[in-house]
C-alpha cells in the first residue's frame, strides 16, 4: 500500500528569502571562521544578550514573585488575564487623551503573534492590506501565509521616511481594509511627528480604512519628535495598536504582547471585527499565565531612570552610526535614526568595484570582515543595508570601522 | 465615505459551542449566586490551583536559575533551543526502543500550539484525518477553522474505550492522512495496553496513514497496563508525538510543549511533511525562552517522589469517582479510569423526570446543587458527562454527594 502521508509533502513550504532569521543564519553560515577577531552581528535586532541592555531587575523579580506565589501555573482565559489587561490599558492610557479600559486589550505572545492575528483577521474577509516599504516582512510572511493580498506604500527617505499619503490613496480600493503604520520604525529608525501621524489618520479617515499601528518600539525615540501614539487619534479613525514590552524592556524572548482597540467614539461597533479577534484569539497560544501575572509590577514600577537609560545608550549609538556611515565612501544614511534600533543605509553599487547588489555586499563583507548586516531587499528595498545600532557600543565601533575598510578596499576609486 | 472595516465583520466567527473553556463558562454563569455553599468545579481539567497538586519546586527553582542567570531573555530559535529539544529527545528516549535525537524534536507552545501546527500542516495538503469519538473538541475546533475534514471513529466503552479498528479501516480513503490516538485518554481516561498500541501501529501501517500520538497525559496512569508511548511503534508506522509539561507537572499555564517524529526507519524522508511542519512553526509563538531553558533541569531533577504522589492522588480520585458513580441510579460509569484526569458517565434520560438531555442535566446541576460537570455533547457523546477527578480529594467527595442528590431528586422512581 503506498503511503498516503507522502503527499503530504504537495503543502507548499512557505519558508523565504524575506525572512530576517533565515537571512542572518545563511550570512552566519558565510563567516570566515579562520578569521581571528570576533564576528560582529548588526544584522538582527535583538540586544538583550548584552550586559548594558540587561533588563531591569524590577522586571525580573516581579516574574519571579509572580511565579513562587503559585498563584499562576494554571492556564490564562484566552483574552488574557484580567489584572494584565487592566495595567496595560492604563500604561498607554498614560499617552492617551482618553482612557482605556481592560475590554480594549487582548493579550498576545508577542507582537509577532498579534501581527498574525490581525493577519489572519484581515484574511478572513477578503481584503486586501496596505504594508509600508521599506518595512518588517513578517506582516508579508504572514500574509502570504494566510493568502491575504498586499499593496506597499512607500516611505519617503528624503522626508524622515514620512509615508507617502498620495501613495496610500491611489492603493487603497473598496477591499482595503486597513493601512499598516510602524512607528518608532523597523528598518528605517523614523519617529513620525504628531502632525504626520494626524496627516495619516485624516487619510485613513477619508479613505474609510482603519489603522494598524506597531508601536513595538513604542518610547524608544531619542531625536527632536517624542513618540506619540496613533491610538492619540482614535476619535479620527479607529486605530488597533500592536505592541510588546519586547524591545522597551529588552527582553523578546518572555512573548508577552498585546492588541489593543483604539476607539473612544466605538466606531468599531458596526462591524464584528472585535469578535473576531477574540475568536481568532481562541487559536493562539496565551502568554504564560506568571508572566501575564507580573505586567502589572512591571508595567508600574519599572523606572523612568531605567528606560532614559536604554534610550541614551541607543541616542548615542545612532549618532555614531550616522556620523560614521556618511563618512564611509559607496554608502550613504538619508536620514539620521530618531528611534528603535536600526538605520537604512543606501548602496552605491556603481561606486564599488566588484559588488552585484545588497546581497553580494553582505555575503563578501560576512566573509571578508566577519560583519553581519541585513541586504535591504529582505525589507523590501535593494541595494540598501539595514543596520542595527542596537548593540554593545564598543561592538558597534568596530564593526563600523570593519565596514569602511571592506568599502575602501571595493571601492572603484580605490 | 462608508468605512471599508464594516465588511470585516463578515469574517466567520468560529466560537462553537464545542469549546470546553466556553461551556464551563457558560455553566458557571449558571450557579446560583444564593447557594451558601462553595461551587465545585469538576469540567475542566487543570488542577494546577490546588494545593495538593502543587509542582515541584524542583521545576520552581529552573526557571528562577534560568531566567536570573540572564542568558535566555532573547528570541529563540523557531524550532526550540538546541538544549530544551536534547533534553526532550532524552526524556522520550527513556521509554523506547530507540533513541530520539535533537533533530527529531521541535518545541512548541504546550501540546495546543503542536495540534494547531499539525492540523494546520493536514489541512493545506487537502487531506482529512481521522479523530476519535469522543474525543478532545480542540481538534474539531482547529479542523473547522482551518477547513481540515474531519472524519470520528468510534471508541468502544465496552471494551474499556478502546480505538475500534474497523471504523478506522472504513472511514480511511486515499486522502486520509493520519489517525490522531489520544492516550492516556481524554475524555475516557483509558490507557491502551501495548497489545492494543501495535494492534492500531498495524492498522495504520496496513492503511499507509500516519499516527498522531498525543500522549499530553503521558505518564498519568495507575491502573493496570503501564502508560506505552505510541512512539514504541516507530518502526512499524512513523508516529508523531505531541506533549507537553502541562499536566504531568501540573503547570498548564507554563506553555510548553513538542512535536516528536518517532520514525527510526526514516520512513518520512521521502514526504516533505518534515519540511512543512518547521516551516509552519516559523508561524507560531515560541515557547519562552527562559522556560526552554530551564526544560533540561526540569526534566532531568523531577524526583520519582513527586510523580508517584500525583499518581496515587489521581488514583485514589478515579476509583472514589468510579464507585461513587455506581451507586448513584440514574447514571452509569461503564470503565474505571486508568490514567488521565477524567472518567465518561453515561446518563440515563428516561430514568430521570424533567431532564432533557446532557446539557440540560449541567445547566440544572449547576443551578441547584453549584456543581459544574461537562456535557458529553462537547466532547462528541450527548448524554454522556465528562467529570474531572483531578481535584483536591475533599472537593470531590462533595461534588459526588452534590450530583447523589441531584439525581434522587429528579429520579423518576423517587
Ligand atoms: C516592527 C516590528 N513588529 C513586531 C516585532 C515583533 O516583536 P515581538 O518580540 O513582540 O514579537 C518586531 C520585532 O523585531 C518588529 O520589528
Ligand atoms: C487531549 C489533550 N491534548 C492537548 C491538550 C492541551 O495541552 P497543553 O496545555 O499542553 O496545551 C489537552 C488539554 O487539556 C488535552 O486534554
Amino acid at each position: 500500500m503506498e503511503n498516503r502521508w507522502s503527499r503530504l509533502g504537495s503543502a507548499k513550504s512557505t519558508e523565504s528569502h524575506n525572512n530576517i532569521k533565515n537571512v542572518c543564519a545563511m550570512l552566519k553560515r558565510n563567516l570566515n571562521t579562520a578569521d581571528p577577531r570576533p564576528p560582529i552581528l548588526l544584522g538582527h535586532g535583538d540586544p538583550s544578550a548584552f550586559p548594558c541592555f540587561r533588563t531591569t531587575p524590577v522586571a525580573e523579580e516581579a516574574i519571579v514573585d509572580a511565579l513562587k506565589s503559585a498563584k499562576f501555573n494554571s492556564y490564562a482565559p484566552s483574552l488574557g488575564l484580567l489584572q494584565a489587561r487592566r495595567s496595560i490599558a492604563e500604561y498607554l492610557s498614560r499617552d492617551l487623551p482618553y482612557k482605556l479600559t481592560p475590554d480594549d486589550v487582548f493579550v498576545t505572545s508577542g507582537c509577532k503573534d498579534a501581527i498574525h492575528v490581525m493577519i489572519t483577521v484581515l484574511a478572513r474577509a477578503g481584503s486586501n492590506v496596505l504594508l509600508p516599504r521599506p518595512g518588517f516582512p513578517r506582516y508579508e510572511a504572514c500574509a502570504a501565509f494566510s493568502q491575504l493580498e498586499v499593496r506597499h506604500y512607500e516611505l519617503l527617505p528624503e522626508k524622515g521616511w514620512e509615508v507617502c499619503l498620495d501613495s496610500i490613496e491611489s492603493l487603497t480600493d473598496d477591499k482595503t481594509a486597513a493601512v499598516v503604520v510602524i512607528n518608532p520604525g523597523n528598518p528605517c529608525g523614523n519617529v513620525y511627528s504628531h502632525q504626520h501621524l494626524r496627516e495619516i489618520a485624516e487619510t485613513a479617515k477619508k479613505l474609510g480604512i482603519l489603522v494598524i499601528a506597531d508601536e513595538v518600539y513604542g518610547h524608544l525615540s531619542f531625536g527632536d519628535d517624542p513618540f506619540v501614539p496613533m491610538g492619540s487619534f482614535g476619535s479620527v479613525v479607529p486605530v488597533i495598536t500592536l505592541g510588546s514590552i519586547s524591545k522597551r524592556w529588552a527582553v523578546p524572548g518572555w512573548r508577552l504582547g498585546w492588541i489593543v482597540m483604539n476607539d473612544p467614539l466605538k466606531m468599531l461597533q458596526e462591524s464584528a471585527i472585535v469578535e473576531c479577534i477574540k475568536s481568532r484569539l481562541d487559536f493562539s497560544s496565551e502568554p504564560v499565565t506568571f508572566i501575564q501575572g507580573a505586567i502589572p509590577k512591571i508595567l508600574q514600577d519599572t523606572t523612568e531612570q531605567f528606560f532614559s537609560s536604554i534610550n541614551s545608550i541607543l541616542k548615542e549609538a545612532a549618532e555614531k552610526c550616522f556620523s560614521k556611515v556618511n563618512e564611509i565612501p559607496c554608502i550613504a544614511c538619508p536620514h539620521k535614526p530618531q528611534g528603535s534600533m536600526f538605520v537604512m543605509v543606501k548602496l552605491e553599487v556603481s561606486l564599488l568595484e566588484d559588488i552585484k547588489d545588497d546581497m553580494d555586499f553582505c555575503l563578501k563583507l560576512a566573509k571578508e570582515e566577519s560583519v553581519v548586516v541585513l541586504p535591504g531587499a529582505v525589507v523590501g528595498m535593494k541595494n540598501w543595508l539595514r543596520v542595527t545600532f542596537a548593540v554593545e557600543p564598543l561592538c558597534l565601533e568596530d564593526g563600523l570601522e570593519r565596514i569602511k575598510a571592506f568599502c575602501h578596499r571595493h571601492s572603484v576609486m580605490r
